[in-house]
Parts: C-alpha cells; sequence; structure tokens
C-alpha cells in the first residue's frame, strides 16, 4: 500500500463496524488520515464523527439531511448527497484505502467502483463477494489492489494463510457461534419474536447481520464470501458450532496441520488487523485466559433447524446469479420481519420461494446481477 | 536449503523419532535420499533399514555389534563405531541436512558439529537447547543454518510464526496434555510405578520422554527449548494444560491475536513439516473432526504437584549452566526410576539438590557446559 498516513474513505462510518473502524483508527494517528465519513441518516453521530476526525467530505445519503448537516458545518467540510456521492469520493485521488462498512446489496457498487480507481479495500460489507465475488475478485486481480476482510471469520483464515502457499490449504473450518436461537428448540422458531433474534450472545452487531446470525444465513453468506476470497470449492468449506466465539477460523493444510485464529470476540481487532495487513500493531483490550476459558465446545450446525445455511449452499452450487437471488430475498426478508411484518420462519420460506421462481443467470455481468437482486427484491414484496 | 533430493543423516534411526522420520522419508522418495543411519544398540532393526533405505554407511555406538553389522552387511555399506562416528558422518559432503533424534545430552556434540559444517538440522534433542541453546543459536546465525525443530510442541510455533514479523509476537503458550499422572492424586505420588508413569494417554514415545511427560519437566525442557527458538523471556511463555492434544500449541501477538497449530497426535506431521519447511506435501491420515471431538479443555498447570516444571522455570530464571545441571540430574534420576531404583517423588528432589549444591557457571561456554554435565552426574550418582 501507499506511504502512511493512509487516506482513508470510510463507507458507513455511523453503524457498528464504521464505529469500531474509527475507535482504531484513533489509535493509530500516525498511520491513518481520515478523508472521507458516511452516514445514511445519523447525522448527530457524524457531526460527532466530524469534529473528532476533521475529513474533508462526508456524504450523507438523505438529501435533506445533507442539507442540514451543511449548514451546521459550513464551508470547512464538503458535504456531498446520495448514493452518487459514496462513488464519488472512492474516485478521487485524497483516498488510498476504501473501507466500506455499507449493509447489504448497496455496498456492491461502491467497492467496484473503488477497485476500477485502484484503491485498496477494507471489506466488512458481505453482500460485495456473495452477489459478485466472481466478477469483483477478478477486478481486484485486473486493478492489482489489495482486498483484505474485516469480518472476524475471513480475518482468521487471511491470519492463517500467511506465509503459507494458498494452494496448500485444502480445507476452511468456519466458526459460527449458533447465535441467539442455538438452544432454541426447532418446535419453537414458530414464534421467535424480533427481540429473542436480537438478543447475540457473544457479539453486539447491526440489526440486519443480527437476524442474518438467528437464522445462520450469516453464516452461509461467510461461505460464498469465503469461496472467492480464497479460492477454494464450496464442498471444502465447512461450518462448525463454536459457542464460545473464541476460534474465529481454521484453515486445513494438505498435510494435515490446521491452523486457526483466536481472540477475544471484539471486531477492533480483524479491522485493525484489515487496515494495518500484513503488519500487526499493538492493541490493548482482554486477551483469552485459556485456564479461565477452560472450555472450548464444538458440534455440527443443524441445517434443518437453520434452513438459510443449506440454502445458500444451495444458491452456491446454483452459481450464476443465485446468491444474488438468495441475497436479496433474504434482505427483503429480515427486513420485514424486523418490522413485524412476517414471522421468523418465513424468512428461509420467502428464499426458496425466490430461487424457485426468478430467472438465474449461468454467466452474469454486473448489470444481470443488478437486475436479479431488483427484479427478486419486487417478487418477494408480492409476497409479503 | 540445497536442491532436492536432499541428503539425510538421521541420528538415532531406531528410536521413536528416528522410525517416524523414515516412514516420512519413505512417503516423498523424491525429496530425500538416506545417506546414514544410526543406532545405539538395535542392530536387527537397523539392517532392516539398510535394506529398505540403502544408506550409504551407518554409525553403531556399541563397537561390538558395529563389527557384528559390518560382517552381516559386507562392503556395501559403510560401518562406524562409537560416538566419534557421529561426528564423522555429519561433516561429510554428502549431508545436507541432519535429522538429530538421539536421547538426552549426548546429542549435543553432533548437533554443534553439523552446524558448524553448515548443515541444516532438523532437531528432536531437547537437550541441544535446554543445555547450550544460547551457544547453538549463536552458531545457527554464524554459520547460516536453519535449525528447525521436530517437537509438536515448537512445529506448532513455528507454523503459527511463518509470515509474521518475529517481533510481533508477545507470548508462547506451550500446551500440555498432562501426561499419564495428570488424573492421579498428589498424594499417590509416593507410590507412583514405572508402569503407572510409561502409561501416555496420547502420545506413544520413548521411555526417557514418556517418564518426563509424567513429571511435566518434558514441558520445562520445552520451555527452554522455546526461550531459545523464538528468543522470548521465560515470562513470556506459558504452560496450560490440554489433555485432548490437538491443539499442539499457540502463539499471541502484539494485537491479541492468537495462532494455534492444531492436528491429531502423530509425530509424522511435524516430522514431515520440519524436513520440508517452509513447504507443506499432502500427507494421509486421519483429520481433526472437530463435531465428534466435541470439546477442548484447557487448565492451569499445578506446580505444587508437578514439581519439575517449576524447577526448569527456576534453573532458567538462573541462567548459566543451571539448565544444563537440571538436565544432567534429571537424566541420572529418570534412569534410576526406570531401573527401579529410586521412588518417583524422588526425581525432582534429586535436580533440587543438584541445582543447590552444583556450581553455576554465568557465561558458559561449552567447556563450562560439558564441564557441568559430567560434574552433576557424578554427583547425583552419590546422592542414589
Amino acid at each position: 500500500m501507499s506511504q502512511d498516513p493512509k487516506h482513508i474513505a470510510l463507507l458507513g462510518s455511523t453503524g457498528s463496524i464504521g464505529r469500531n473502524c474509527l475507535s482504531v483508527i484513533h489509535n493509530l494517528p500516525d498511520k491513518f488520515k481520515v478523508s472521507y465519513l458516511t452516514t445514511n441518516t445519523n447525522i448527530e453521530l457524524l457531526q460527532n464523527q466530524i469534529t473528532h476526525f476533521h475529513p474533508r467530505g462526508v456524504v450523507v445519503l438523505d438529501e435533506a439531511k445533507a442539507a442540514a448537516v451543511q449548514a451546521l458545518v459550513g464551508h470547512s467540510v464538503e458535504v456531498l448527497a446520495g448514493r452518487e456521492g459514496l462513488l464519488e469520493i472512492v474516485r478521487r485521488d485524497d483516498v488510498d484505502l476504501v473501507i466500506n462498512s455499507i449493509v447489504g446489496f448497496a455496498g456492491l457498487k461502491p467497492t467496484v467502483e473503488a477497485i476500477k480507481h485502484r484503491k485498496h479495500i477494507a471489506l466488512a460489507n458481505k453482500e460485495t463477494l456473495v452477489v459478485a465475488g466472481e466478477l469483483v475478485i477478478s477486478l481486484v486481480r485486473e486493478y492489482g489492489v489489495h482486498l483484505v476482510p474485516i469480518d472476524s471469520e475471513h480475518s482468521a483464515i487471511l491470519q492463517c494463510l500467511v506465509g503459507e502457499e494458498r494452494n496448500s490449504a485444502s480445507r476452511i473450518i468456519l466458526t459460527a457461534s449458533g447465535g441467539p436461537l442455538l438452544n432454541t428448540p426447532q418446535e419453537s422458531f414458530g414464534s421467535i419474536t424480533v427481540e429473542q433474534a436480537l438478543n447475540h450472545p457473544n457479539w453486539k452487531m447491526g440489526n440486519k447481520i443480527t437476524i442474518d446470525s438467528a437464522t445462520l444465513m450469516n453464516k452461509g453468506l461467510e461461505v460464498i464470501e469465503a469461496r472467492w476470497l480464497f479460492g477454494l470449492p464450496i464442498e471444502r468449506i465447512d461450518v462448525v458450532i463454536h459457542p464460545q466465539s473464541i476460534i474465529h477460523s481454521m484453515v486445513e493444510f494438505a498435510d494435515g496441520s490446521i491452523k486457526a485464529q483466536l481472540g477475544m470476540p471484539d471486531m477492533k481487532l480483524p479491522i485493525q488487523y484489515a487496515l494495518t495487513y500484513p503488519d500487526r500493531y499493538p492493541m490493548s483490550g482482554s486477551r483469552v485466559d485459556f485456564p479461565k476459558l477452560q472450555s472450548m465446545t464444538f458440534f455440527a450446525p443443524d441445517r434443518n433447524k437453520f434452513r438459510c445455511l443449506q440454502l445458500a449452499y444451495d444458491a452456491m452450487a446454483m452459481g450464476g446469479t443465485a446468491p444474488a437471488i438468495m441475497n436479496a430475498a433474504n434482505e427483503i426478508a429480515v427486513q420485514a420481519f424486523l418490522e413485524k411484518k412476517i414471522p421468523f420462519l418465513r424468512i428461509p420460506e420467502l428464499i426458496e420461494q425466490a430461487l424457485a421462481h426468478q430467472a438465474n443467470h449461468v454467466s452474469p455481468d454486473l448489470e444481470h446481477t443488478f437486475q436479479s437482486d431488483r427484479k427478486t427484491r419486487e417478487y418477494v414484496r408480492t409476497l409479503l
């Protein structure tokens, strides 16, 4: 990457990952300079972040709120509005590294635009790789940029792979906490409330990803991401439930040796690693105390109970735009569940219906992907 | 290292590690050529190995048996006798890599001689680093050779460190199975039999190392080895009991991230890694099945019950020749226990007496180390 400090555009700075990113950046002031921050609508927190990090510009997706921010900050900070603003800032010369922590399909376009302008990417947006992994990875190669994952699981895999020949990796073992419903009997799944599904035992995250953790769709998305990030076929990507969330994931090599990355469940660790990769910098925070931990447990996920995980494997096996269809259906379904419009078990049903009824483009370009996403959203809305 | 095939001198070929080494070499015939094999007295197995691996020469430490071997193999194989034979073969030009799997202090001289003749070393002999770690590591640097550990724990640490900046490692966590006496109450330690102490739950190894596992001296020796191999002070080398022996050891980095190496307890894995380092080659064998494993447990070692572990930390803190004194006392004591001349609890007592009564050379050269070893053996024998 370029010389320090790296100039950063942080997309989604007011979300959970965004706030953790700024905490990491705050602790490494010589390494990073925040050039741009962006938010959907949380302009109070954005103003706070402007005061602390002095970006050159910000993007507010809500256009009315953008005008309000401009009135407050005056001419000291450039204020851009709407999705076009995101694409504008990732093109600029005063950005070396784009941190993409936008939630959902909306994260794809800024990633692609940033890569085409030769920006390195620290990626928290899962959907970029889920819906367009093959295309995005080929762009990463074509433009010679680094794309480093922020997800704790993929960060773990990357850490296990440093210094190893990539083709010596024979299996990826993604660990899953099991989410808030791990010990809830399948018979009760018909009456799961939003509050139950949002009550994650180990990780404090945004609402969309927490519901995805409850359905295990989150792990399904990660399987697909891992497939593109690390180039292994999905038959070689296993999921194991590990409720303590201390082992963040593992890689098995051709000789049978396994490497695992472990740590306390704190997103600042994989975030800092993504920003400083392949270097490490000291970070305070609690350490794993093995005698205190006493035990780590493992079991196979129940793919009957957590149908979304199986649907993700199925969509990946179908290929083409099937993962984009699955993802769009999931986004609409999760939003509807959060708004209490559908019951919990309707989420996998809607995804299954979308996969069955939406046309799959076998060798999609980016336009096919956008089309599949749009059409699936329209279709699933008609089912609500 | 040099071009393939690498020419190997395998010191201690009839021992447990030696036999596993030959099994690994057998499976990678294009990579390795056995130039020399050595044994103390097991000439039957040696003849078998000669038939399979066609070495240019062998060393038999027992001189009478050496003559018998020569009579049997005729002029097709050179037969050398005695300890001088070991030093002779490691000097030769038809050796690229010396595998040192000699048990005990006797392994030190051949390691030093091999390094001085610019041979790479795969090291299973613990005592080389325990008694003369500082000297040996400085020779390794001076002669520009690789010294790669075969021990599963140190192999695990090395695997965790590849691709990482060495100075970013902040803590080493050595795992210990706890050995055959882990669950034996301390009150019964007065009456431990040789058979009980030899009954290791996870690893099939030689007698000396199995007794060292029962006292946890083995882990103490490994702490000292790790100190020299990886350059961390012993305050940063922790031991944690992990009875399943699946995690072979771990490294914590400055950012709080931990990397662990895992695998089934099979010495062929770290042996192959040491021979092919930093590359990996496919190896058959059973793989870790996490749902089947179900759980991994951890607790702190009881240093009252296992006094030898504490004595190793103490000897390392004393520095100088204290580790050599400790090691010599332990070798004599373990031998005496195996011969049923002393009870189990006399082992740590003899070590403690030796450390208290033998003079410690603060900045020892190799001669001081040999002297401390010799004098301690004489002293401890007087106590039996």
